[in-house]
């Protein structure tokens, strides 16, 4: 018999089981570059392509279309036309995307702090 | 010239950027199992190998070997070999990888509570 437990407590029974919603979501928001996109827009001012492209270092224009539209499909991110001359794209976080940036950018603040030691320490175990 | 800025206002400048120890650990607690299983041992157990691969369901031998190898190195997880018969090993999580548990647990909840709408949706723009 299967049985299936939570994958932790403070999770429900089924949470991040393959194939699940909350598996699918958790993929989108820590992808590769996902996090890096959202946090830049943290600051709640509207980003052009080329200053996303910047700030989320090293992405390829592939993987920032890829991973803005994911953030977009998802209602994280909202794409606005603007109508000015040339015109252009803006891109700023809905509030369902600001609800999100809320827990990712302690994370990653927490990250940013801690980085230098983790990696200064080496491999735990011999090579 | 290049003039480096913060990726946004919660962090310094040069965090995140390519390169960066920052971007490292970023994408090592970021990667697509390290969640799931820091996730699992946020409760305080220590788990076993075999628990370890059923709670991140999906999870190859091969992946489960290589990320546990990573968030040892980075000091977040405890490898401890069980002087039993038959031996086993057990994972926990270290008091670094507790700290970071308290960080990513929150937003795996929030991910939880909101997948399900998140999806149901659908594309934001047409197909």
């Amino acid at each position: 018999m299967q049985v299936s437990t939570p994958l932790a407590s403070a999770f429900r029974d089924g949470d991040f089981t393959a194939g699940c919603p909350t598996r699918t979501v958790l993929d989108h928001v820590m992808s590769r570059w996902a996090p890096l996109l959202l946090a830049a827009l943290s600051d709640g001012d509207a980003l052009r392509w080329s200053e996303l492209r910047r700030r989320a270092e090293g992405v390829s224009e592939k993987m920032l279309a890829q991973t803005l539209r994911q953030l977009e499909d998802d209602g994280l991110v909202l794409r606005e036309a603007r109508p000015v001359v040339p015109p252009h794209v803006e891109y700023s976080l809905t509030p369902l995307g600001r609800e999100l940036a809320d827990h990712l950018v302690p994370l990653l603040g927490w990250v940013a702090d801690h980085a230098g030691e983790m990696l200064a320490r080496g491999p735990a175990r011999g090579a």
